[in-house]
């Protein structure tokens, strides 16, 4: 079923296919009727519709200008992102379907072989805006996108755009520091931080921050309690073992993302350690199902939704040749205590 | 930033642009090296492709032909099935790249308010083929979309559409027969059952599934282990308690999705059980971060990307005018074994 595929649509209509009129003759309605049917349209009696499909359907009517669609806006992710992605492409239709745009979805990852680049590609499509939902691309993929003369924005949950390409992204910093103060005024004293990659900026906004609040409340982060890795639940895992396995092990876990905060939750468990009895953990993102997990967590929410319309709203300023003044748009993040974080446990 | 929206980028060109055949006179190439600059073809040199890349920017140069873009498949979500939406949409992608086509994200239950319904709106964007990945439509949308003269297959990762609707769907009565046997095979006896909603089909053939496997192991399903709700975390938590603080509690139990048993794990970790020592539990769909619960949970996969891929080949199919002959596509399930299911607890 996957394999061969059919030629495309776009080639012209079969002569013996049925016009529109001739639908309306045999249905004994006029041809406006059949054109709100055929558009889903209200005013239509829901027998007249019901007939009017089934000979649309006996007919094999196909529209004739399927060539020419509506424009898109076209959101790229690449694989890593795909758990906000749902969100992020929510809060874009939210804004791009009020002009009745179409909200195009693009992963850089995508397992599909063609001759040409994913960036060309996308080019080809002749997308009204681009939006970058991702930090992955290199200079090069941005001057290519931004070259095509189609307006780019770039969303940042995991990085920071070249300073030219408009970009839209959330308060790292101040997230860091309020996950610091929330296990501080817990009483916890052995903090640990898990950091994302070095190459990241937000990783490192987000790590600086935990730092910074650290040091000012004169319990400083000590090289032992402190790693850097990927964002994925594997780091997580591994560092909270290593972590959690030392002679003196810290009370609490801050995390530069919801998925390293997953792999230390497992760590704890393969330890025979109860969240947040025996250890208090703290992600970054708030994705969906970090209300689900045992115990849920406690996390440093990123607004991705509205991150997305943010993005759109941009993108379609640029279109419309009408470019804002404000060119860095920073969405303010917000700590979401749940069930993961409490006292440091007495020893 | 997310309120008002300038006018659409559809209006004409405004006279002070400049033409790409200016940028090339400005940049000392031929306007065939600004056209491959501007559709990010390879074949130009990197600091040419600055240069022209720098012009285009400064004299701010858009496509004239933004209104010309590529044509697309849609695909259509119920907020409920974002999670499976990812997986779906990459598989749409795949197929449909490879003929130069966009893939379209429309979620029904956008907050966007609008003077149209999502299904006029949708017709409006005239996409090449319409993909409903979610099974809440009622028989009217069904019947508007058809009605447009749009190619439309149904994707049912939760429900079955009506008989006319081509549709791609998992082996759902297979997978819960494989799950059933599993906790039989390990031994289990008191397997309780989670279903989920009664009016749907795909719900009803897990939850029959199972219980014709118990039956002919000669271990009926007990009236008192058998429950039935929503598809939601909430319902799977409150089962989950309930059965778990019963006087004679089961030692296993199969959820009707992995949210359910997401909530029975919720449930066995406020009543101090251990998964899986004290209690199996069997998902169904196998969501990306199963993998990452603590346990990871045993559960059956269904391929939502190969689901995707498949339907994307039935629409495009259609829009050819090449129906194929077979409209209902059911793809395998798998049983995945995690750590979430061992032996029952000896007593």
């Amino acid at each position: 079923m996957t394999g061969k595929i059919p030629d495309g649509p776009r080639r012209g209509r079969r002569r013996e296919e049925p016009t529109m009129a001739a639908i309306a003759r045999l249905a004994g309605v006029s041809a406006p009727t059949v054109s709100r049917v055929l558009n889903g349209r209200s005013g239509v009696a829901s027998e007249t519709r019901r007939q009017v499909a089934a000979l649309l359907r006996e007919h094999g009517y196909r529209r004739p200008s399927a060539a020419d669609p509506a424009p898109s806006v076209e959101v790229v992710f690449y694989g890593l992102e795909s758990h906000l992605a749902v969100s992020i492409l929510r809060g874009v239709e939210e804004v791009v379907r009020q002009q009745d745009f179409a909200v195009g979805f693009t992963d850089v990852l995508s397992r599909a072989v063609t001759q040409h680049s994913w960036a060309e590609q996308l080019l080809a499509r002749r997308p009204v805006g681009v939006i970058a939902a991702h930090s992955y691309f290199t200079a090069q993929e941005y001057a290519v996108l931004a070259a095509g003369g189609i307006p780019l924005v770039a969303l940042d949950p995991s990085g920071v755009p070249p300073d030219a390409v408009p970009s839209v992204g959330a308060a790292n910093w101040s997230g860091g520091i309020a996950a610091a103060r929330h296990l501080l005024e817990l009483g916890h004293r052995r903090i640990a931080v898990i950091g994302g990659p070095a190459r990241s900026l937000i990783a490192r906004a987000r790590l600086e921050a935990c730092r910074a609040a650290l040091d000012a409340a004169g319990v400083p982060l000590e090289e032992r309690f402190l790693r850097t890795g990927r964002f994925f639940f594997e780091d997580g895992l591994e560092f909270g073992r290593d972590l959690l396995t030392s002679p003196d092990p810290p009370t609490a876990v801050l995390c530069g993302n919801d998925l390293q905060a997953l792999g230390v939750y497992e760590a704890a468990r393969q330890a025979g350690l109860t969240i947040p009895d025996d250890l208090s953990v703290v992600g970054f993102d708030d994705l969906e199902y970090t209300r689900w997990c045992g115990p849920p967590m406690t996390t440093v929410r990123q607004p991705f939704e509205e991150m997305g319309a943010t993005a759109a709203t941009l993108v379609l300023a640029f279109a419309a040749g009408e470019p804002p003044s404000q060119t860095r748009v920073e969405l303010p993040t917000t700590l979401v205590i749940r069930a993961s974080t409490g006292p440091p446990p007495r020893h």
